[in-house]
């Protein structure tokens, strides 16, 4: 088992605590909704512990450190954290919408508790209070002129992050996307988020704009990275690990990476049932493949070095990572935890 | 026929090249999807003109206008008018999916053209366009510190909205909704809009924060007699202004004000009647009310002095809106165009 890097919990608190404050003090039960969405109460309103891995916070704090180590500069980069994250849990709450996918995180989806319209207005209102969260950085003494660049680097984050999703759903009705078109698609969908993670936290720790570009381009290699770590373990993961079965991508007919790189490599015969099987009317979220097919499919992949295809191409994520994070200037003392950080996305084994 | 106030004309252009000028230089549907919606392009992607009347562009003009006449100060605050009227579509596009509606403005929902996954999409991406409409006003000169205070102000105006949105859907289960609930629910979801629109105009061209909070509350005046006029236009209109029938309102069981005025009125035999036709389980959205029991409710109302109180309630804002204006001291020169567009919210007949 690959142990957690602690840059994951150091500033879980003070990121928590932003996010919170984030809230209005109003008393409507949206705002329960959207606590719920974010792990921190269960469906009747009581006290829970259901949050994500922060991976997006810890990446603000990251990005903040690598540029300053003044507690104020770490300050106003756990409102600029507490944005990222809401905004990551937002998106969530869509694309459980949108997707149909019924369990988050171990718990029921806000649509499947709250149905589709407030579920929709939840994540609207995630929204807005992502800003809120990121406007707390003027308490703690950011400039005017960071939090806008801040607000606005948010703001086209979250465009791209948008476009990602338009894509991947427009993918679902094709078999003909490419490697490249999924790569793309995962630098909207997930790169972008993480590109402004680090990108947010070194505005508002004083980044130059050259530092900041830089430190949004790792970020981005470093989503790519983790989608194509999140693929991996999607067939090959250990189940014991992992808490899903070998082969999950497979059984649910996930057009993911390894899926791609088989139709662009496999024999034409074995293509053509391959295509049939990822028939769009059967896609995501249709029924489960029978099981001899997915073992088709397994040793398909196999044959073909998917696995291991999949691992490099991850891995050339993980080494672009770095040439983007040296060229940002980082100070020393950061760098062992960003690049602990990394190896963890590319390594980890759930 | 009222005639159409010049205000809601005169700057229409600018504000829409603002609009427009959000756009980011992508080349993906999704985009075109959000042109469909703010009435720029049909369905097959070829040029429409389907906009709205423009009344949250014309309010933050007049807003600007209350306190400056510098060109400088319109062209700034154009980018305001553009950031309200996108946040007010997409609020409409989540709405449409939200209720259920296939129709608006003559024309096929998103929803209904593109699917619900994608119609999320697309109302996400708008109020992400909308933040980068206002940012423009940087351009036109404005200070960091103006347009913080004008997304802030967006910001909670837009988190408003969605609180009155929230109401709105629950009201739609219970039958126990007091005119005071419906006033407060109408004052977020349709007054937040309008009062941000006419203070993030003034906070553009200059206003004091005072200024700037007496437009806030003289817009969200505004908003609670544009609803109230909405609700009688809904069973007394004309129907040759209308364009809808007469009682339109009432065969479609929605619970407006007028009818919340006729269950707090209505002896208690008929308060029976009326909850029982108001029933949740056959709500907004369900089947048509029968014609015969159409016209029970339209004699129940009259003989209640339903329509009367509603325009009494619509004028009682109109007057409202008149104090605040006031509190605000605006220039002499604005205040002709202000009141011709209370009068023309008061009075319209369509």
């Amino acid at each position: 088992m690959i142990t957690t890097p602690t840059a994951l919990s150091r500033h879980h608190e003070a990121v928590q605590s932003e996010m919170r404050a984030a809230f209005p003090n109003v008393d409507l039960p949206i705002y329960d909704m959207a606590r719920y969405a974010l792990g921190w109460l269960d469906e009747q309103g009581g006290p829970a512990s259901a949050s994500g891995k922060g991976a997006r916070a810890a990446l603000t704090m990251l990005g903040a450190e690598a540029i300053s180590d003044s507690p104020d500069a770490l300050r106003r980069a756990a409102a600029g954290a507490a944005a990222v994250e809401i905004v990551h849990n937002f998106s969530l709450v869509h694309d459980d919408v949108q997707d149909g996918d019924i369990e988050r995180r171990g718990r029921p989806t806000v649509w499947k508790i709250w149905g589709v319209a407030q579920a929709i207005n939840t994540g609207d209102l995630m929204r807005e209070l992502a800003d809120a969260a990121l406007r707390r950085a003027l308490e703690h003494g950011a400039s005017a002129e960071s939090v806008i660049e801040s607000v606005r680097r948010l703001n086209q984050a979250t465009m791209l992050m948008i476009e990602g999703q338009y894509l991947d759903i427009t993918f679902e009705q094709r078999t003909d996307v490419t490697v490249g078109e999924y790569l793309a698609m995962v630098e909207r969908k997930t790169g972008a988020m993480m590109g402004v993670s680090l990108s947010i936290g070194a505005t508002l720790a004083g980044a130059s704009t050259e530092q900041a570009e830089a430190l949004d381009r790792a970020g981005k290699r470093l989503g790519r990275c983790f989608q194509m770590r999140d693929d991996w373990l999607g067939i090959w993961a250990d189940p014991n690990a992992l808490g899903k079965p070998t082969d999950a991508d497979i059984r649910r007919r996930k057009k993911s990476y390894p899926i791609l790189y088989a139709l662009d490599n496999a024999p034409s015969e074995a293509r053509r049932e391959l295509m049939d099987i990822y028939r769009p009317d059967l896609g995501d979220g249709g029924t489960d493949l029978p099981e001899a097919q997915v073992d088709w499919v397994h040793n398909l992949l196999g044959e073909l070095g998917a696995d291991e295809a999949t691992d490099e191409a991850a891995r050339a994520e993980y080494e672009a990572f770095h040439v983007e994070l040296e060229s940002a200037h980082p100070r020393a003392a950061a760098v062992g935890d960003l690049e602990a950080l990394a190896l963890f996305t590319l390594e980890r084994d759930r």
